[in-house]
């Protein structure tokens, strides 16, 4: 039996999703509110010491860090295979499922501008000290702790937009090169990793994915989003992605169980 | 035929020659001088277009970043095992691998401050400038800027060691309730990424590997130092980890070939 623990649109949680829905596997949709900061709630926390999303728990026991789990399900429902038989094209896979998350922390600075500062901001002073004091990873919590203090400049959010560029034009020059996927002739896990990333900046700058300058990386977009699986992980109002809940004090989440 | 591109001791390095040496694999060693920075020369890009260490070139073809190398190498040469039969260690394992490139960009801060700082310094103008214009991924770029500008502040590398021992107390909590291994009963590639992790702190920051606060840990460690194959790895004077040579201008570098 398998549940996942998640919160529908978050990049990771995009990353699983989207493996578990190629695999037609079922599931136990659980959705964690980060809005009303669930993920650091105690019991949480029992099943993802880290305090973050997703957590896929598989006949009882957790398995964290998407990156991992992705390879868990693969590893446990090998088809239809998302990793490359050849070797050298499950290498380039990894290559790109590890470029996700190397990303991923410059592209958590500019989701966390566009589309957490405001919320951080409406936090009351009680809400906010209980969401840092109980955030267990050290530098998440410094993450958070500058979003409290009013956020990133506009110097540091533009040097994480330059890292995100510098890996869309790898991308690019290596989708030209080998295509059509990212390892080569085969859609794999590295395809799933790279489109959270990719999707993210669609919402948030949507303008720097042109289509003139990136012909083999939109070409790529397009047949990802034509997928089935792809259609329903990224579609909004289902299940799995639901409406934004009334804005509530967290200091509830202390005492309710997931 | 194998080639291994690396730099000795410096942590990635570190990782996949231990894992060819516990493979018990032939390789060809090819040394790149980072004081030199072979690694950002021309003929080294078109290898590892991140010029990074290391790169493994097997029968021709580069396979690149630590992690992907390491499985990349359990997928072509299965004997002996890296990775644990049992699914849910083998997610562990990958937790514990992923976690050691998860922290490394703070160690690499704590490095650089004890062990790079100086050598920026000592670079002419010049060859600053050469060296900035050809590192290739922005947010090394940057890291690199700010050594030539002086390095971090007290305080960033106060939280960037924070974020360290954040990841030893959950090594500990890990291996006192699973070991002997960090996946559990299986030593695994998740140990071998942990060891270049913890080889670094025994370097910089001895005092905090202390036997009372980490007596799981440091029972790890041990069990790990005593591998002939970290013995290996582990140790200065080998062809593997030369002396460091006389400094030279770096300018040379785009002229001479690897």
């Amino acid at each position: 039996m398998l549940e996942l623990y998640h919160s529908g649109l978050t990049t990771c949680s995009k990353q699983v999703r989207h493996c578990l829905r190629e695999k037609g596997l079922p599931y136990k949709n659980r959705y964690v509110e980060l809005w009303r900061y669930e993920n650091i709630s105690p019991d949480y926390l029992k099943l993802n010491p880290n305090g973050v999303v997703p957590t896929l728990v598989h006949d009882g026991t957790p398995i964290i860090n998407s990156f991992c789990i992705n390879e868990y399900i693969e590893d446990a429902f090998p088809e239809p295979p998302l990793r490359p038989a050849d070797l050298k094209e499950r290498a380039r896979m990894r290559y790109w499922a590890w470029t996700a998350d190397e990303i991923h922390l410059q592209l958590a600075r500019l989701t966390h501008a566009r589309m957490l500062q405001q919320s951080v901001n409406e936090l009351s002073p009680e809400d906010q000290k209980i969401m840092l004091d109980h955030t267990p990873v050290p530098d998440k919590r410094e993450r958070w702790r500058v979003l409290t203090k009013g956020g990133y400049s506009t110097e540091q959010l533009d040097a994480a937009l330059d890292n995100v560029m510098f890996v869309f034009g790898r991308m690019e020059q290596e989708i030209s090169r080998r295509g059509p996927w990212l390892a080569g002739a085969t859609f794999s896990l590295g395809d799933i990793s790279m489109l959270a990333i990719v999707h993210r900046i669609s919402e948030i700058h949507p303008g720097r994915l042109d289509r003139s300058a990136f012909p083999h990386l939109m070409g790529w977009w397009d047949r990802n989003m034509a997928r089935p699986a792809a259609q329903f992980v990224y579609a909004t109002g289902t299940d799995e992605v639901p409406k934004r809940p009334p804005k509530k004090s967290i200091a509830g989440i202390f005492e309710f169980r997931l």
